[in-house]
């Protein structure tokens, strides 16, 4: 245990991002906050940036604000995270919506530009937000889902998706990072195998926006969505966003039609006619207020560089891992998550029957993991936001509670 | 011109709302706001409220807050929304996504459970959103529009509906007070024709919800959709609402069936059930950080009374029109709203040709009406936040800069 405690704080004296971690606001209380990967923490800087925003953008520039920059937030924000997460040049990336409705959005738009496909290829592992709107898409659409099964801590590989693709499928619908395991999927030759195939690859970037970084053009993806409020910090509720690749603009057809999707916003027109590149697959009226909170985020992203986040998520997931083997698996703990960092995301979940239980006792403690039925616990390293220290704290109130 | 000011010095030493005058942010340098009616202006209270947000209830007790209270949030924002303003019983309203998805989830709800109907009775003149989401629909369920004509002034009729249903109608899509002209439908009498074709009706309340007070159950309205960042001041790009009525709770179904909709939203089950009630009708995770400036509203409409805030509207919308009889339509200004105040909404629309110049100039000193393609300014007149005589500064402005 000392020894652990050592090296945490060895690691801690010599993390370079760790300058960032009072850029957040305090939370009195709670001594080990390990839900990055659910919900991020605010930073100190917002309760400014809220300020001026009601007093100025909005209170006193009034609607002249939309002309002025909120009409182009969407695209401007979604080149951003593009620039600094996704790998995204710009003009492919939006903020709009829930990950829900552009999930919606998304996989109809791909189906319906297949019609001579029948099936769509979802991961029975997917978060169920995926495989709802999937199953609702193929139920409406007269198409057959087909299941991919992988072993449920390494997650999905390349060869589940080789045995599953066909000239039958039109769209394969996966998560980069797995919500439940971490396991991280090989986006490039799972796209790659996909598209051998003639189909399109859409991946769910929820658990990896903002804490590993992606290659989306030059894995020639060709969708894309994902969640502002965990690694980003957008906050409870914040806005997701959509990817999709140029060459599929003014092709892929997306069914919610809104104004402020189309051509010419003011015009009024009498029928619809798409906008132009992304902004097509933007329907209603731009949430500007919960867009405010990510975009101290990406400053922040932007100065630690996403390479180093990813960096950092590596040495604390390992320091949890090895952690777990010394504390935890005596006590009947199994570990959910991949062994090797390189083959997980930002969290480690780790299972046990008296779970459910041991989270309610952590919480009411101040030690903040996410429960996932039946039986597990995620513990969400934020690097930006969570010491090395504090992650040790975790594993060990873990072990304390089992005990 | 003198006993028009004399005159609304008189109202607003006579108005009863006044006093909440100065609850609303200060706008330096604005004379004249005169577009509630498409962004409403914020409260002095929100910067505190916001960053006591994000202290304690995003920042401290963090995801715990989902528990506590956040899951609940869009239905008890909802049942309020819905007794202050709209005449609906709980368990009937959410607050959800943005308008243009709601009307798409709704729309689409409609006509799927009315499968042997192949008419979707729409207003030409609707806002555009509206028509494009019901066109978008339409296209895609292999049904028809049957476009209603009314006069543009007067708004739509009971008689144009009853000479545009049938046993073919599935659904009719209308708004309760048009974008442009302001004039207000007779919501009883249609939604009876409408039932008597064996058709539902969806009410869009963009321009009432806040202004004018509805009686949904009474009306026995199928559903409606509204704003919130117009009259319920809730910033831009607010989360709308959703009214469907009980009887419809596990009948209609909506196509975007996601996580937060479902029976039991942490079992993370295999397949989608939808959830009890209204909450069948949210889709993806609920914009928690765009619900709260519009709390601070509704506080204020629960004090004023939306019944004392209707009546101010009156006087206001009065005001402006004896206003544009003496100094606007001897220049030639078209009065494009109905004369009588129980005919219209919150706004008055009026026209010429050298509008879209003019409210270039206006804005430009600090007077803020809202210019509608091709030659109409709309003075909307938000009764909480403006006083007669600063409706009445907004016309002698635009006399002004048409002389």
């Amino acid at each position: 245990m000392t020894d652990l405690f050592a090296e945490a704080r060895e690691l801690d004296a010599r993390d370079p991002l760790a300058e960032h971690l009072d850029a957040f606001v305090d939370a009195p209380g709670v001594s080990a906050y390990l839900d990055g990967n659910s919900l991020g923490r605010p930073l100190r800087e917002l309760p400014d940036r809220l300020a001026a925003f009601v007093a100025g953008d909005w209170g006193t520039r009034l609607i002249r604000s939309w002309d002025e920059q909120w009409m182009d937030l969407p695209t401007a924000l979604g080149d951003r995270i593009g620039a600094l997460c996704l790998g995204a040049a710009p003009g492919q990336t939006v903020v709009a919506d829930s990950t829900t409705v552009l999930l919606y959005k998304l996989i109809r738009a791909a189906v319906d530009a297949r019609p001579d496909r029948s099936e769509i290829v979802v991961e029975e592992g997917n978060f169920p937000t995926d495989r709802f709107i999937a199953e609702g898409v193929a139920t409406e659409r007269g198409l057959t889902l087909r299941w991919v099964s992988p072993d449920p801590v390494a997650g999905v590989q390349v060869t589940d998706i080789e045995a599953s693709v066909s000239d039958r499928t039109a769209l394969v619908v996966l998560s980069h990072v797995d919500y439940r395991s971490g396991a991280l999927a090989d986006m490039s030759a799972i796209t790659d195998a996909v598209h051998d195939a003639g189909a399109l690859m859409l991946w769910d970037l929820c658990h990896s926006a903002g804490v590993i970084p992606t290659e989306l053009d030059t894995c020639e993806v060709d969708l894309a969505v994902g969640c502002t409020y965990k690694y980003l910090n957008g906050g409870p509720g914040s806005p997701a966003f959509a990817y999709v690749a140029a060459r599929h603009h003014g092709v892929l057809r997306q069914p919610v039609q809104g104004w402020m999707g189309a051509g010419d916003v003011f015009a009024m027109g009498s029928a619809y006619t798409p906008g132009a590149g992304i902004r097509q697959f933007i329907s209603g009226t731009p949430p500007v207020l919960g867009m405010l909170a990510m975009q101290g985020m990406l400053d922040l992203i932007e100065q630690a560089g996403i390479v180093a986040v990813r960096e950092k998520s590596k040495t604390l997931t390992d320091l949890v891992v090895r952690a777990f083997d010394l504390e935890l698996a005596p006590l009947g703990v199994r570990l959910l998550s991949p062994r090797e960092a390189t083959d997980r995301g930002g969290h480690v979940t780790i299972g046990h029957p008296d779970f459910a239980e041991v989270t309610r006792t952590l919480w009411a403690d101040g030690v903040i993991p996410d429960f996932r039925y039946p039986d597990g616990i995620r513990l969400g390293l934020s690097p930006l936001s969570t010491s090395h220290a504090e992650a040790l704290r975790g594993v060990f109130a873990v072990r304390d509670a089992l005990a």
